[in-house]
């Protein structure tokens, strides 16, 4: 039985309190989604956000919900929390809300790389949470989005090295880049100036590299060097070889990537495609024929990671190469969807 | 003294009768521009296409010329046709062009990979167009905008192997398909459907494999093996291992790539950045502490292609190899840009 059909068995289950850390955002919208419609148990939820969105109202069930100011307090009582307010707030309340007993989904960049907290997917390394961590770092969106389809493979045939290239969504930078994209495309057809705000370069009918600053010791910026880091950590596999190049496309919600994976022996793509198949979470979109590989818009509102494009690596004459395609939900397994499927663990 | 000074030169110029099949499209616009603001010695320009576009008036240094139906005695009298009209077209009146005198610059697909025509880009190797072969090849743009890049690093420094994933404009696919990508932009920004006529997929903020053929026999697709193919043919490097995966993005007419090199002896960001300088027709924009890096907003209208996020690769312990990003213009380097400059060499 699934974990989400396990918490929907009434004999199961035992109504948790919860609380949303950052419920006006883009996360945030996602979060109170998944929770209700993954029918997480859910006594009552609490919305937390900054004093100047505090006061809004958002639904859940059907029913509004005053989303309240982010106070050490309004952990008390609370069973889990699912943080999306950014690094600095999860390092200051993260620890206050675990001194209360609350236990911390983080979707910041806080705790992932604390060798004392667990990074998890949980179709990866959930065991990781049969302690019952109180902290527990959601990962980087294409971190998580990348090993939904490396681990599965890693498991029949060791991945050495991978070398990534994103196609990254305006979601990630959060809702005020998704409309900057959207609003910069209009004036763009419209033939008028538009000077950005959110995002330091145009971003209609524009790719840039990601705007996260660059390490000058290493030439790498720091979404990238999460991502390497990350995969490596969530694969427990510290001696793999990663390079990413972390780049932004104008798509609104869905990440994509090209991988290219060298493995310790031999590999076909048949034998890949067959392991990938009964992968959790990962759908195969893999029709030659009719030209249909993962797309962003096919990736949108979907939880399942698509996989395809599956080939030998012809640059690799030893055989132990395959290169291949995703698309995932930024949002959903990018962000919410994975800290809600680590929430569901705690409420089993 | 550059070729395009010489050409200006009053001395050197001998006037050419020029002729443009394909005058109507994306390409030919651009042909027609680039024969103008070059100055290229032209006497008469001579614009044909299909009879359905015959007919038609475009403008020559300010003046209008009428648009010719494509017939092989079209070709009387002219010194050089820039053929754009697609690979059918060319393999049925190249040859006849040729066979009456006119030296033929193919953009097509139809004679890069005919060991007897020579697959040109200046820069890289000109030299092979010293012997004035009658029919001569222009690459594919992508193939074209990456060894700009690759040669001059290869010459110090030989490059054995190239992983690339492209971010693909709707130029490639023609002045259709950039009108589909603002047609179906503008519908998705009003919540109308718009179903897609030109390219199999969705385009408005979305991303998809390259719609061109995939091999049974290898996984890539049309686009990959022609970029794979031309780069080693260009390059003189038959044995170089290359690997593509070539993706369209929302972008309208430059195309972006990330490349992971692997070169036969160790070399540095730094090395390779001072080759890259000294490189025609290439620009550094590689400026990391404002994260300004080769964007399509910028490579657009530019014949430069722009390189930058020259980094050693993270994933290569060996200190062998590097990894960059590029930005060109596709319908500019990637196509009557090239077309124009080998054109110029049979002018001197």
């Amino acid at each position: 039985m699934s974990v989400q059909a396990e918490l929907e068995n009434p004999a199961r289950q035992r109504l948790r309190n919860v609380a949303i850390v950052g419920a006006t955002g883009a996360v945030g919208a996602e979060l109170i989604g998944c929770l209700e419609r993954r029918g997480f148990p859910v006594a009552q939820l609490k919305l937390l956000a900054s004093v100047r969105s505090a006061g809004k109202t958002l639904m859940f069930k059907g029913r509004p919900l005053v989303v309240e100011p982010l106070t050490a307090e309004a952990f008390d009582g609370v069973d889990i929390a699912l943080f999306s307010a950014g690094a600095a707030i999860s390092r200051e309340f993260a620890p206050l809300a675990a001194a209360r007993g609350c236990v911390v989904v983080d979707n910041s960049s806080a705790f992932r790389m604390d060798p004392a907290t667990p990074l998890v997917v949980p179709e990866v390394n959930g065991g990781l949470l049969a302690s019952r961590p109180m902290i527990v770092a959601n990962p980087n969106c294409v971190a998580a989005i990348a090993v939904m389809a490396l681990a599965p493979l890693h498991a029949r045939n060791p991945i050495v090295r991978v070398i990534g290239a994103t196609y990254q969504s305006a979601s990630g930078a959060g809702a005020a880049a998704m409309a900057e994209l959207e609003l910069s495309t209009a004036a763009h057809l419209a033939g008028e100036a538009f000077a950005p705000k959110v995002l330091p370069h145009p971003y209609a009918f524009n790719v840039f590299s990601h705007n996260t600053a660059i390490d000058p010791a290493t030439g790498y910026n720091g979404e990238e060097t999460k991502v390497m880091d990350e995969i490596r950590k969530l694969m427990a596999a510290p001696d793999m070889r990663v390079s990413f190049t972390c780049v932004r496309v104008p798509v609104l919600r869905a990440h994509s990537m090209a991988l290219t994976l060298e493995f310790e022996g031999q590999v076909t793509a048949m034998e890949a495609l067959s392991w990938l198949a009964d992968a959790p979470g990962v759908r195969l979109v893999n029709d030659s024929e009719n030209n249909h590989f993962p797309m962003p818009s096919e990736a949108t509102g979907v939880d399942d990671v698509l996989v395809g494009r599956l080939r030998g690596d012809a640059s690799d004459p030893t055989g132990r190469s395959l290169t291949l395609f995703l698309a995932g939900d930024q949002l959903l397994k990018g962000a919410a969807l994975n800290a809600v499927q680590i929430a569901e663990q705690y409420a089993l």
